[in-house]
């Protein structure tokens, strides 16, 4: 099936000022060093096999220009929301459990509908090593990681409880983009990956 | 409209063995040097209005591996098939005609019949010169040019007419990953925007 390519998909966008921020427990990394957890995902692997884990790509805007939230550890480094699959477990559902650990209030009635939208990339980890590529490189036939990115439409309002250990910024698409040294080969690439959609936005 | 998220898009790709190529009379760039080009750019602007350019992801397969079809002119340069619409012209019909006269036999009964498919990235130009965007960036009310790139749909066979000024370059993701130095920024990050498909691989 070839679908239509004529006309972009719309995005709807709300400014930042819609959404309200509170703050909830702290959420501590499991691993304190990339070497533990690179040590722990291979004690996964054995028992498990494949990570799959999946990140959701949220936005927001200001000054009319699309921006990504992103939790921040410490002073640097940068992550997605999301995180890894329960053997088994269905994407949408893991994501949706995983937005609601990292953002959600501890009140149920309190956390956001999440409708998790298209797949915009899937990143292949070949090997117990930090290095991630957009494919399954040629050869690997038993790749250790593969992490899916899913596009969250968020509706006008929302609460978000971020945990105190961590930060929640709003970084504009052109920050992100050709900035790997400070993001990462996985997240500023996202600008590329989210040009094809029509970012409609709405102001209030 | 969310779409469902948790089954990637399958794309069948076939080998390039496939596949016939012949050659057919030259195909001249209308510019000799980037300043002429930006120079006929802004030519163009002045009469038409913002540039739109339309240009083809033409999958192939080797070893298991995609590998996407580049035109390369002289020893180092090159390009996706592609071109500029003319003022109205529908995209896809724009991209059938800049495929056909860039790689279908001059027998019409030979020039495959292209099934254009996903709009897989949109770059923008800000201003007269070469740097492109994957968004339009903020303040930037009047682009010069949008590209838009399609993924286009092979058969399992055809017959392609490589300009005999050219060569037709089957050249893996691998290689153009991470590759911004030989490839350029749109080209070279083909590779995530490809990340969210899953390929099939024909083999025959």
């Amino acid at each position: 099936m070839v679908s239509s390519s004529s006309s972009n998909q719309v995005v709807n966008t709300y400014p930042l000022s819609s959404y309200t921020f509170g703050t909830k427990e702290p959420k501590m990394e499991k691993d304190t060093s990339v070497a533990d957890r690179l040590a722990r995902m291979k004690v996964n692997y054995m028992k498990e096999g494949m990570r799959t884990s999946v990140e959701g790509i949220l936005l927001v805007q200001e000054h009319n220009h699309p921006h990504i939230l992103l939790l921040q550890i410490g002073n640097t480094f940068c992550k997605l929301p999301g995180g890894r699959l329960k053997p088994g477990e269905n994407e949408t559902e893991g994501l949706k459990r995983k937005l609601t650990s990292k953002l959600g209030a501890n009140s149920a009635t309190l956390v956001p509908d999440w409708q998790i939208g298209e797949c915009v990339a899937i990143w292949w980890r070949p090997n117990f090593e930090t290095i991630m590529y957009p494919y399954c490189p040629p050869h690997i036939t038993k790749p250790k990681e593969c992490k899916k990115l899913f596009l969250v439409h968020l509706s006008e309002r929302e609460y978000f409880a971020v945990p105190k250990n961590l930060k929640l910024l709003a970084v504009p698409l052109f920050e992100l983009y050709d900035n790997v040294q400070r993001y990462g080969p996985v997240i500023s690439t996202i600008p590329q990956q989210l040009s094809r959609f029509q970012f409609k936005m709405i102001t209030n």
